[in-house]
């Protein structure tokens, strides 16, 4: 009756294999309460293997509570080993679909695409592998054990020194490092912010259009959203006076996705309205590294840094795999924000801020970026080239100044979700504007979005013809 | 008038530094809207600059918005550059202390301690770092450029492979990595779990006592908590029959701090009380691979792995610095899963989870626990020996056949809390167990928790011997 089959060849010892035959057997019923195990010589013959073995499965479900064993007596089932629920399917379960109908980024990827014109993806084959390798090398080399266990949630103290002179350097931004917090790329920012400025009943005032991804960040747990309308001078912040706002976020140097300036007087009055309404600007300043012509736009942070949130990131910079991004935050916010980290998921990994510490220190990221603003500029000029050959003076780059994406206008009439669902058939992957919008205004109904950073020249150039065909052939249908 | 004092040796541009005089001025209102800048030329001469120096400041005020030019006219101030608020002080500020009153772990640091038995330290200066730095190298160099973009929020799919054979040969656990989810760290895992498994007005079932920095994660937001006394033989699951709860949080293998392991009868129950409720059950197996006496104890999954959340970390195994955990989910909390994580912070950094898989798949983990388990086993003989020496028969490790801490008890009467604040002026670190309760059972009062994973044998004999002499002064007080 204890046919118990047992693998000698497999990785799990036979004791082991004895335990959990046992167990199945108690907990699907098979052996009942109170029954008698064999006793360990009696099994071991049977099976072939040595008591030992079998004494020590029995110790184990002993040990474990699913048997009971005293002084001369054989051992036995225990008590209450049932496991059946009483009702079969639970509420729990229909429940198990994502609450929401939120817009999932990651999930963007369908059929392989030849010519993808997604934004945001920075060129990696350019990036300078083997000094990085190095300073990773270094880094490790340097390091003591002792730093590999917990350390500081606001992240590694030589990296936030590093950074407060990447900004002087690169923005023109005084920084305290100890205002300086390390975060997982600049999501993870954002998702503090969102909870540490969030008031009850109080919207976050966001751009519309904007990145689905951050509009689903401050929306979590239903916090509710006030929209401000874009125009080609970035946010309207004019539309937020006098509202009672948990915190704006804006994206002033290059909005994201249509590529404005904001202009001085706008940010004067938000930075007001912040002060007079008791609220914080998060500024999310996500690619302003990477612009072409005229000086770089000054940080919104510069004109109240006890009032705006300046967030940074090294996704563009470096690689979106690094996972790292920062928070410049006044200090009133600190003591909430590293609570809040600390039980979030303690800090980010070690290795990569002590490698980019180095990176940092040795210059090699100011040099990797002005390589990389001359190669964008060339890619940005290639794209311009082609749609001017594609379309002729029909259609209309705008915030091309900066960044790894552009915003094309297409002649008013023209469906752009149309012809980015045509487009997907070909192979070409191009992005309707109203995808980043809340509002479809029927202003932005004629825009794609094209992003270029990671494309080659040759590859620019023949996904920009593939458009042009698919273009024409709508054209044609409609005419 | 325009006495604007210029840096030549600064890292800053001359017509950077010429712009922020300007703009500096304008904000401040030193200047006012309308009023005309001097001449390009003028301003040229008198600061002993080139012309394009200048002319490349006033474009960058006119890009930003600070002034405004027209054909011909001088370039002027422009209007609303005003930032001063209507009122002073806000209610935000006040407000900007931490919300809650809850215990932060990574605070726990004050004076400099000469023995820290500190609970949950892992033997970093044990780990072959040697190994470790190899396989970092290795995966740098084999991993693509294109793979260092936006990754899988689930986790690095050759990871989770390698993960599902380090369960099944560590835990006798099959998974399919596709219920494996990659996580920052138990702590991200924890957080994710208490955001997607809470229901409305449904308490979360915790152990009491348990740890701090867990405590305060499932409650974060407010979340209520019903607490399960421990005794023994780990939580009182008893306690919860009939009760609505979101979810019930457990470390049945080796129950933190007191080190009871859960019997089959009590998981019997918890599993079916979970199925019939419509809720989940979270393992924390935190610490299940350090285990000096016995088998191995089978984790609580293997019940129900559609009930049960399995929750692991490589903190302890490998070092807290490497922020790497896991998740093994039911498939139908995986969705909603992927959807948070993605929004929370999108991805773990590539390079360890790469490097993890290598020295997974190379067996180098399997070989490192086998080695710590004899040197742990050692170390926690090195305890029990010195607290022998120390205390007689008067104190009782309890749990303390696995693990990186032992529970000891004191004689009835002594006030573990006093004691720690004693040691604690002597430079030792203990632990009295109240810190991890939130019902102070009087039985509990006498106890302290002492943590050894990363002391030294001889720091283990010294600071017990230290404490028998802080103990022995504090009873001779007393008598």
């Amino acid at each position: 009756m204890w046919d118990i089959e047992l693998k000698p060849q497999s990785e799990t010892g036979l004791s082991v294999q004895i335990f959990r035959s046992f167990r199945n057997r108690m907990l699907s019923g098979r052996i009942q309460a109170g029954e008698a195990l064999p006793s360990t010589r009696e099994l071991a013959r049977s099976l072939g293997v040595s008591r030992n073995t079998v004494t020590e499965a029995y110790e184990r479900l002993v040990a474990e509570g699913y048997a009971v064993t005293s002084q001369g007596a054989p051992t036995r089932v225990a008590d209450g080993l049932r496991t059946e629920p009483n009702r079969e399917e639970t509420e729990e379960e229909a429940q198990s679909k994502p609450a929401d109908g939120l817009p999932d980024c990651a999930a963007e990827a369908a059929a392989p695409l030849k010519w993808d014109f997604k934004t945001g993806q920075p060129d990696l084959t350019r990036f300078p592998w083997k000094s990085w390798t190095r300073a990773l090398r270094e880094a490790q080399g340097t390091l003591s054990p002792a730093g590999f266990g917990y350390g500081d949630p606001q992240g590694y103290g030589p990296l936030r020194t590093e950074i407060a002179g990447w900004l002087l350097r690169s923005r023109g931004i005084e920084a305290d490092p100890s205002d300086i917090c390390i975060t997982s790329g600049s999501t993870q920012a954002l998702y503090l912010l969102a909870g540490i400025l969030h008031k009850e009943g109080c919207p976050f005032a966001l751009e519309d259009p904007s990145h689905p991804g951050i509009r689903t960040i401050m929306q979590l747990g239903g916090r509710p959203v006030q929209w401000m309308p874009v125009d080609d001078r970035g946010a309207r912040v004019d539309t937020l006076e006098g509202k009672p706002l948990s915190a704006v976020y804006v994206t002033p140097s290059h909005q994201f996705p249509l590529g404005g300036i904001l202009p001085a007087s706008r940010r004067a009055s938000l930075v007001r309205m912040a002060a007079e309404g008791g609220y914080y600007v998060i500024e999310d300043d996500y690619d302003s590294e990477f612009r072409y012509r005229g000086a770089p736009v000054s940080p919104l942070y510069e004109m109240d840094p006890s009032r705006v949130v300046y967030v940074g990131t090294f996704s563009k910079t470096m690689f979106p795999a690094l996972r790292i991004g920062f928070a410049l935050l006044p200090p009133s916010l600190k003591s909430r924000w590293v609570h809040r980290r600390t039980f979030l998921d303690v800090q980010s990994p070690l290795l990569e801020q002590a490698a980019l510490t180095l990176f940092l220190r040795e210059r090699l990221l100011d040099r990797h970026v002005r390589r990389m603003r001359r190669i964008y500029g060339t890619k940005r000029q290639t794209l311009l080239t082609a749609l001017e050959t594609a379309f002729g003076d029909s259609v209309r780059a705008q915030g091309e100044a900066s960044g790894l994406h552009t915003a094309v206008r297409f002649p008013i009439g023209t469906d752009a979700e149309a012809l980015e669902a045509a487009c997907r058939k070909e192979g070409i992957g191009v992005y309707a504007l109203t995808r980043y919008a809340t509002v479809r205004a029927e202003a932005d109904r004629n825009t794609l979005l094209l992003g270029y950073g990671h494309l080659e020249p040759e590859a620019i150039r023949e996904g920009i013809e593939a458009l042009g065909a698919v273009y024409a052939g709508i054209r044609a249908y409609h005419d």
